[in-house]
């Protein structure tokens, strides 16, 4: 627990891990890039937005980094110690987004973020993010080599670390109204300290690499599946799913829309096409009924 | 206040009030038609979900009946009487949204609801409804149509009816991340028992009437505008904002998520396509410009 807190090492991180991310993404496209939109609303709060839409491989994707000082940390932000509710906090981290145009090509998100914030006695600290993958078509393969380099990230950090963090994710990626987790999971983590400063950031740093490590060969090996409008409509009705998780369950997409101007930021994990049909029923045993049936939900994938 | 409360007459008001909605949005159709999708969760729980999809002019419309019988009246389910939250209850409403094909047509919601609590010393009852009108182009005929129908329907009940429901609505259907209102607003009304039994329920009838007489002739009046692929795009950008509106604030929406099992039925208000775009701002000048600066925000229509 000794190690000295240094939050700008986090940030250099942090900011280098956003240019690194966007690079990966820039590179599974032949021509779209980045529209990226530095934006400072205070001297100590700022951020860069970086978005790309309509490309080949990715229909939209966000890589936002954003430090934030705010007065009064929200009861939302932190789940373990609501004795910090109410005090200034500085919030930095990265959230990525992706949602490729292919339908055999998984939704992606991932958050990795640093938070500090002041008692009358102590300054406190604490880690937290994660990933979690939304396929709208399942496959075996991708669910294992997935959860194989979420367990590898968290190897070196204990026996437990997997299966506490892949509980996590199921848990909170779940849409409760639809009995549904949002995809297959993945990990999660909040309000992490325990192992000293220099250890949870290195736990950090292994999330956010295992990230782009995980689902870049995914993306690759599923790009170039054939589809056609059945699996597009698919896809659109699934992403409004998604777009329920996000707006009316996300912690992060609530925290920051009440604490920040910047809706467009936060809501850019949104997807760019998505629908509502009324109790539609995929045929039974057809792609779609698969989804539901064999990978929403807690199921080990090991 | 003296008048007998008759929850089996708003009953059957509202069963009936749900039959003329439907035959009138179905006489918009050439062909297509409601599903009519009874329910019946337990013995006091049932309702009748009516969704037509797929219409010539309406994209997607539903028109909901519900009576629900609950064991705890959640907080956000009454304004003022928060003395009644854990309080077994019964809520009887009907809600209705329209999504237009047209663009130029607007979206529209009316609900009209009677709620009964038990305390441990008495039964205490109330209305709460209204209907919005949401525009993605703005036509001043209309809106000015549109509340002078709302202004008529709450005159006979006292002179500060109309601007104070109005108020109401505007800031109801706000989306404070936006900083803007869903559209041009209509009534809200919440808690409404200080009238009596007899005359809110007449009020929410002539509310229930006025929600039908005000919008028919809009979607008549603009069914038939010729539109293109820049109008449905704007219109599928905006509607964006209405599953905003509907999934982050709509208190309707939450509660019915949160004491039901049926997410169908509460999600049929959700557009039938929509997506979103970082940062979209319409040319300066445009109708779509135009929207922002002159329909959504509180504004006199008399």
């Amino acid at each position: 627990m000794s190690s000295r807190v240094d939050a700008e090492a986090v940030r250099r991180y942090l900011e280098q891990y956003q240019d690194s991310a966007v690079a990966a993404f820039e590179e599974l496209e032949r021509q779209a890039r980045f529209r990226q939109d530095p934006w400072q609303q205070d001297d100590s709060s700022f951020g860069c937005t970086c978005v790309l839409e309509g490309g080949d491989v990715l229909e939209k994707a966000g890589v936002n980094f954003s430090r934030v000082v705010g007065p009064a940390l929200p009861p939302a932000a932190t789940e373990r110690h609501p004795e910090l509710a109410g005090q200034p906090f500085t919030a930095t981290g990265v959230s990525i987004v992706a949602h490729p145009r292919n339908p055999y090509v998984p939704a992606a998100h991932c958050n990795v973020r640093f938070f500090s914030a002041r008692t009358a006695e102590e300054e406190r600290w604490w880690f937290g993010g994660g990933f979690d993958l939304t396929p709208y078509y399942g496959f075996d393969e991708d669910a294992r080599a997935w959860h194989a380099r979420a367990r590898a990230a968290c190897a070196p950090f204990g026996a437990d670390a997997y299966p506490r963090f892949k509980q996590w994710c199921d848990e909170y990626f779940y849409l409760p109204h639809r009995g549904e987790t949002r995809g297959i999971g993945g990990l999660f983590f909040d309000d992490l300290n325990a192992w000293g400063f220099s250890r949870t950031f290195a736990f950090m740093q292994e999330v956010a690499v295992a990230f782009l490590e995980a689902y870049l060969p995914i993306v690759q090996r599923r790009g170039n599946t054939p589809y056609g409008d059945r699996e597009r409509a698919f896809q659109k009705y699934r992403r409004g799913r998604y777009a329920e998780f996000n707006l009316l369950y996300d912690r992060g997409t609530l925290f920051g829309l009440q604490n920040s101007r910047r809706a467009e930021s936060i809501l850019m994990s949104l997807p760019p096409d998505c629908g509502w049909t009324y109790d539609y029923r995929p045929e039974p045993g057809s792609a779609e009924a698969a989804l539901a049936e064999r990978f929403l939900g807690s199921r080990d994938w090991s």
